[in-house]
Order: C-alpha cells, then sequence, then structure tokens
C-alpha cells in the first residue's frame, strides 16, 4: 500500500497547509480518502494520475473534509472522462453534487455512483477480489465514518523450477497460485506447499478522522498495519474535546495501542500550533510507533 | 480604484493558474467578485484583509467562477465574524450555500444575505454615498452578468486659504466641499468655485465574464476608466466561440473601441495556449491600451 497525504490540518485551507485529502493506492486501486478545497490541485502537484480514480469516500460533511469534491467531478468532466466513479458518503451528498451540477448545466458524461452511508454500526462498502473497504462509524459532531481498507489474501508465489522438475503441467500453475494441490504428468498428487512460497503479506489501513476519543473502534480496527487517527489538539487543550469532538495526540495513541496496531500516523492538527512536533512526543509516551502525516508526505507499507 | 487578480484562467484550477477571482478597493469598501475554488488561499497569499470584505459579486453559477464561496464563507464562520455579508449572484446560489451550511450543521453568526439576480436587463444591485453597482447583463451558457462599478463624485476640494481670506465660517466648509456656494461673515456671497477646487476624478471599473461577443453592453460600459473583458480564445479557435459562449481577444479589443474605454484588461484565458502574450498581441491590433490580467497582478487606477 502506498498513501500518499495531500493535506492533513484541520478546519480551513491556508498556504502551506490542505485540509484533509489523501490517495491510497492498492492492488491497482487508486482511493481517494476525502476531499478538502483544493484536492484536485494537490492531486496535479503530487503528479497523482487522478482520473485513475474510481471510488471516493467521504467521512462526513464537514467542508475542510469534501468542498473540494465538486471542483474534482466538474474538472472530470472538463476532461472527458468516460469511467464511472462511486462515491461513498453521508446522506445530503448526493443533493449537494447534484444541485450545482444541474445549476451549471453540466451533468457528467461519467456515471455518477452514489453509495449512502447511514449506517451506524460498520458495514461493507466496496469489495473485489482484491480488496475490501469497510465503514468505522466515528463519533464527531455529525454523522461520521471512517474507512478500513484490507488487501485480500495475495496469490501464492510459484516455485517455477521445482515446478519443473516435478513435472507438473503449466495448466495447473494458475491452481497452485491458488493454493490448490495438484496431480502432476506421472499421476502423482503434489501438496501444494511443496512447490510454492507464500505470496505478499496483506496489508489494512485504518483512517479515522474526525473523531472523540471511542473505544468502540478498537475491534474494528484491531491489529491493522496501519491506523491514521486525527489528533487535532494537543493534551493542553483536551477540554475542547469534549465540545468539538476531536482527539489529543495521547488519545489516539491510546487508541493505537489497545488496538494493536502496527503504526500510527497522526493528522488534522490544529493550527494553533508552532509546528507538528508536539503531536508525535506526546503519542510516543503511550505508544511507539508513530509518524506524523504532512501535506505531501507519502508512506509505503 | 485598485483591482487584485487572484485569478484570471478559465475552467479549472491548476498550480499556477486560478480560476476567477478578484477584489476591487475603492472608496472603503472591498468588493469580491466571483469566488473559483481556493479565492480563500489566495486572499491570505495576497494578505488581503478578507474579514473586511462585505459584498460578493458572482457572474454566474459555472464552478470556475464560485466553487471556492461556500469554504470562504466557512471559514468566514471559523473566524467568528459578525460583520453581515451580502451576496449578489444568480439563483439557485443560495440553495447551494445554505443546503451546505445546514447539512455541516455550521450555520453562520453573521447574517448572510443574499440578492438574488434574475433580471435580464441592467439594474442597480448597490449603492451607498460613495460607489454604485450595476449589472452587465451577459451572453453565456448559463444566466451571467457582469458588474459595474461606478464612484460617485468625490467631494470638491476646499482652498483653506482663500476661504479663511474671505473670512468664511468653518461651519460652511462641508457644505463648500459639497459643491454649494455660501455666505461670509460678512453677508457676501460667495460663489463655490471660488474656494475650491475639483475632487478626484471619480472612476469607474466594468468586469464582464463570460460572454459571447455582445454588443448590447456596450452602452452599459460606454467611458470607464477600466474594462475587463473575458478573452478565452485567440481568433484561430474562434470557431469555439458560438458553442462555448466565449470571446477572442480580438472580440474583447472591439467592445473595448466601441465603448470607448480608457484601457482593456483581458482575462479568463483557456490554458491551452503557452503563455498569454498572444492575447494582448491580439487585442492591440484593434485596440491600443491592453493589458494582461495575471494571478497576482494588481492594477491602480
Amino acid at each position: 500500500m502506498k498513501l500518499s497525504i495531500l493535506g492533513c490540518y484541520s478546519a480551513t485551507p491556508r498556504i502551506i497547509a490542505h485540509t484533509t485529502s489523501q490517495v491510497l493506492e492498492t492492488r491497482g486501486h487508486l482511493f481517494l480518502i476525502d476531499c478538502g478545497e483544493g484536492t484536485q490541485v494537490e492531486l496535479r502537484r503530487h503528479k497523482i494520475k487522478f482520473n485513475q480514480i474510481k471510488h471516493i469516500f467521504i467521512s462526513h460533511l464537514h467542508g475542510d473534509h469534501y468542498f473540494g469534491l465538486v471542483g474534482l467531478i466538474s474538472t472530470f468532466r472538463l476532461l472527458t472522462r468516460e469511467t464511472d466513479l462511486h462515491i461513498y458518503g453521508p446522506k445530503g451528498l448526493k443533493e449537494i453534487i447534484t444541485l450545482q451540477l444541474k445549476l451549471s448545466d453540466s451533468w457528467t458524461n461519467f456515471k455518477l455512483i452514489f453509495h449512502v452511508l447511514t449506517s451506524k454500526t460498520s458495514e461493507l462498502v466496496f469489495e473485489d477480489e482484491k480488496v475490501a473497504v469497510e465503514t468505522i462509524p466515528l463519533d464527531h459532531r455529525v454523522y461520521t465514518n471512517g474507512f478500513l481498507f484490507k488487501e485480500k489474501p495475495f496469490e501464492r508465489k510459484l516455485d517455477i523450477t521445482k515446478a519443473e522438475a516435478l513435472n507438473i503441467d503449466k495448466a495447473y500453475f494458475r491452481k497452485l497460485k491458488q493454493g490448490d494441490d495438484v496431480v502432476n504428468e506421472d499421476g502423482t498428487l503434489i501438496p501444494n506447499a511443496e512447490v510454492t512460497f507464500d505470496g505478499h503479506q496483506p496489508k489494512s489501513y485504518a483512517f479515522c478522522s474526525d473523531t472523540a476519543y471511542k473505544e468502540d473502534i478498537i475491534p474494528l480496527i484491531k491489529d491493522v498495519d496501519v491506523l491514521y487517527h486525527e489528533s487535532t489538539f494537543l493534551e493542553d487543550h483536551d477540554y475542547l474535546c469534549a465540545k468539538t469532538k476531536h482527539s489529543t495526540a495521547k488519545q489516539a495513541a491510546t487508541i493505537a495501542l489497545k488496538a494493536n496496531v502496527k503504526q500510527l500516523i497522526l493528522g488534522h492538527y490544529s493550527t494553533r500550533y508552532n509546528g507538528i512536533e508536539g503531536f508525535r512526543t506526546e503519542a510516543l509516551t503511550v505508544f511507539k510507533n508513530v509518524l506524523l502525516a504532512d501535506d505531501g508526505k507519502e508512506f509505503s507499507f
């Protein structure tokens, strides 16, 4: 998986602090997660082939997470896109987008398919043979979901030299990669493990922004490889969390610890602080693998 | 008047080409004209005190002219603005903005006053003692207005030395500045012209984007000091004008010539060209005072 952070600051876009948007590249997909104002320009800046985006996930209807969506859709239209575009987001998003397309007399030539999210429990919203995406219901001022991206098991890797030595017909190679045993040309049963290695380890990524500290999400994100968890505040502003329904860096780290994730990435920083290193310092007091998201940063895992 | 170009390129925002937005400073007002995606960031970049904007004029509901408006309003809210905000634009704009504020549960603390424009003939939409703003109905694919900003006559300048020598009571100075004759302490009538000079020359600015070539606007913008007229295309693409309802640089210059304006500023360039100098070259074949708008440029007049 490759995660590209286009923006990870809260509230309002500034010259050098973009609001939430990220691209997750996994198994041939380019998933766009949230789409703050200016996202299309950041996609260009980071040379992401954004016409290949087919699925957009919107966590909630606060502007810093979706105000760039209508512009991106309009640009797709101007670039004469023809591929379907799936948008997963809260009720109301479809109305917002279609009202604007209608009033500008700018219907898209491609199909715009809205998947309206309303469930308060986790649900599977996308699945193909390679990846599944589930919602992570969060606790924010408006209806909000995080998203869990899970790669499905990769094919097993074939030991070709051995397979040829054992006189296995090439027609069976596909079955072997899928984990099946096969019978060779001589009629001998060849157990799968004898001619294959484990494939790549499937990875998982959980995106959780925006949310108050919510232990209910722990079973949903248990053992994920990477958790992006918002940390709008530092602990000395924790009194703001209840009203705004945001988290501190320490709370994000506590969730990471309790969910036994391998890596925590912090983001959605309030711009009231002088720099972001303090978020990492605070989180490290609770959990050891902490990275800081920042605009333009990439993470591969 | 001081005109700051925040963006002047057509269609979609790019890294170094912003969509339409400009700020006109005149007689204590900061008027925002159009508001493409990313306008709030450009306002910050150019250090414009954007909390002083009280009137926003939206020409039409194509995204490159208004997608930044909802974000700007949301930012005003986050900055705890209290001043009324007047928005002048086509029918539908109010619905677009209020739907988004409603769904994000983010009503503004300040008053948001929409002035819905529907007239197909020019109308006065704003007026105070210093400035008047009238619409300029344009010819585009959707309902579109340009805007004409006209300063009202400035006060006359007082020749204080002469006024004192003529024994005029200070209480009459205000009347003199307003152009009235007065009677001095000795009972003598003092004609205004004897103790005052002409005040500053009132200026006028016409913003015309987007539009096909439309001679109907000529009487409305006759003799203005500065005309901003769109020139999306060069003449070799003039066959695109009819379908897209845009103008060439030559057409913009022809309007400038026929309306006898003092200065033409071109903008709303298609990004298909290599640079913008060609627009000026083409316009100069018809009209002599041609300037090119560009992102970040300022014009004082």
